[in-house]
């Protein structure tokens, strides 16, 4: 048996799901989680456990994998370059990597690149970000720790300069962007592998609240072929130009007056490509694990005319097994995933896919099995 | 959390897909299994490794477990006896199971309840097999050992009273039937849970080569709407006359004249499924986890028009590796699934599907990644 050993680094639902792609492909899976409960370490069966900021910890963890990606985009930098130099096979690579780990760096060389971004600037403190909102975007900015943040965390829409002290408190660089006016946000989910194939998902319309995805529907609808084209070829080139390997999820906003902008890069499978699990021929996490094995890569079509993907979060209440029972009960046709997690208000512990020819049937199916395991809803 | 805990006995390809199938559900999967590199052992996170057929180890086994269910037929039916006595849930429970256990019983109880088969009764010895020929089928004869058989091991095909010798040398009851002038084998795959809800998947057309499954045809080509819906009808009541839990596959034959006859009875997830992980929206193995959890059960319905399953054998060479990354290559489209056992030849290694509008097309991908990967062609 030739087959490879692929480790991922961190033990969160998106590893989890990276090992369920991995069971038919027959590859190896290992895992370096925290903690044994950990959602991806519940299922997995082999395990490290262990610190990803340590920088020995990870190279006994690359000891037996023969290649090495991720479930977040948080191993510092430094320790991928180290164990790069020691000949593992790091993907994507710390030097594609550290423009998903830190903002001020993507923007810069998105700018190189010519893609389109909001308008943005590195600022120092809270009278350079009125300087900044002053040279044309105004009040309201949008405030970003550099690194660290995720699902809206490290993020602050500010009103004003005295709004605009918080971000500064923790010492970390931060980024001024505008506040764009978009109509919608979608995501160009693109996949390439070291020999340079790269397949192109539908573009999908992702609906946030606070900063956390809650839902996504593929293809994004109404959206004009050529602005799908433009935000795929844009994509392509952006995982091509930066080297990236593996899943590249690029977030998009759609304008008021008809462009694309980024907003955000991840390198990793993300949420805006969960809908492909059931709704694409080969899902973004079976695609994740043959790009960063640089094995051929599967079909990314939709299998469905619509595809909705919707996510739970923690309500109030503890327990969803009643409502899981009950919405497998009302939906014979709902697709159920749950993470294994505790629920806590707030937090991704699942999610829902719906999919069919009629999309208001899809997403309302979709929306109430969140909205009744959430606890939102009784009937 | 009061997601339940499934215990699966057995190792093989059948517990990891299982597994495979309990993530998304988010309910515990627990493994007993014979040895650390059983194909199930390879992948799941919670392994009790010791023998089924030790009543001891079965109850350490179960104590772990909210209910147990079965990756195949082979644990002793007193064993599961004592199990049930104790309070542990065994779903199918024993005196269902026994049916699928030993083909005496099956077919005593399928004539009770009128269900078409083969001509059969046990015979003793030689003389007796001739004697039963002579009642009407004449030879050849089918002998089968009416325990512990699977995959054309303790089934024989004889010519003639000296060829009817070796059956009987293992001390073991003998089953004579008659040689089913068959034009195709169906397989009629249902779904039953304790609350009696049920599904039935479309009948399949399999198509077996030495008491091995090949191929399957998801639904059977050209087969008429009323026997199709007799199929169907026939397994339902199968599985609420013999009140099984789980999953059942009821392989047919479909007779020359126009009649279907049950072969045999499998009650757990069968290779006459394995086209329903692609091919359908819920597949066997989520759908026996949910029957034997109690969980409402899912839509069994195909998702495309056409989805053809063949089974990969182990041919001569020992690494599947580079065969395998060409087929990727060849056909983006192509759904692989390895077990991660050591190729042997004539041993289930993997299994491929291809679904889509042309059967033809859909045929000859599935039937062409199968050879190669066998190592049958290199082109």
């Amino acid at each position: 048996m030739t087959f490879p050993v692929v480790g991922m680094i961190g033990g969160g639902q998106l590893a989890r799901m990276a090992h369920q792609a991995a069971i038919p492909l027959g590859v190896r899976f290992r895992l370096l989680a925290d903690t044994p409960q950990d959602s991806a370490a519940l299922v997995v069966s082999d395990v490290v456990l262990g610190d990803y900021r340590d920088l020995d910890t990870l190279r006994r963890f690359a000891a037996g994998c023969d290649v090495v990606t991720f479930d977040h985009e948080h191993v510092p930098t430094e320790h991928l370059r180290a164990l790069q130099a020691e000949g593992v096979a790091v993907r994507p690579g710390p030097d594609a990597l550290v423009f998903a780990q830190d903002k001020g760096l993507m923007r810069a060389r998105l700018d190189e690149l010519g893609v389109p971004c909001p308008r943005h600037r590195l600022v120092t403190d809270p009278a350079d970000v009125t300087a900044f909102a002053g040279e044309g975007a105004g009040y309201p900015v949008v405030l970003k720790t550099t690194r660290g943040g995720y699902d809206g965390k490290g993020v602050w829409v500010v009103a004003d300069e005295a709004e605009a002290a918080e971000p500064f408190r923790a010492g970390v660089a931060v980024l001024a962007e505008e506040k764009v006016d978009f109509v919608r946000e979608l995501a160009a989910d693109v996949v390439r592998s070291p020999h340079g194939q790269a397949v192109a998902y539908p573009v999908v319309e992702s609906w946030q609240k606070d900063g956390i995805c809650h839902e996504v529907t593929a293809p994004a609808p109404d959206l004009p072929h050529d602005l799908a084209a433009e935000a795929q070829a844009l994509a392509l080139r952006i995982a091509g130009e930066l080297d990236i390997t593996g899943h590249l999820a690029v977030e998009l906003f759609q304008t008021r007056d008809g462009r694309i902008l980024v907003n955000e890069l991840a390198m990793r499978p993300h949420n805006s490509g969960h809908w492909s699990i059931d709704g694409a021929v080969t899902s973004q996490f079976e695609n994740h694990l043959r790009a960063v094995l640089d094995l051929p890569l599967g079909d990314p079509r939709p299998r469905a005319r619509w595809t909705v993907m919707v996510n739970v979060l923690g309500g109030d209440y503890p327990d969803m097994y009643h409502a899981y029972l009950h919405c497998m009960a009302r939906d014979p046709g709902l697709r159920i995933h749950m993470y294994g997690k505790d629920v806590k208000p707030g937090r991704k512990v699942g999610h829902v896919t719906v999919f069919g020819d009629d999309l208001d049937d899809v997403r309302e199916r979709a929306r109430h099995a969140a909205a009744y395991l959430r606890g939102d809803i009784t009937e």
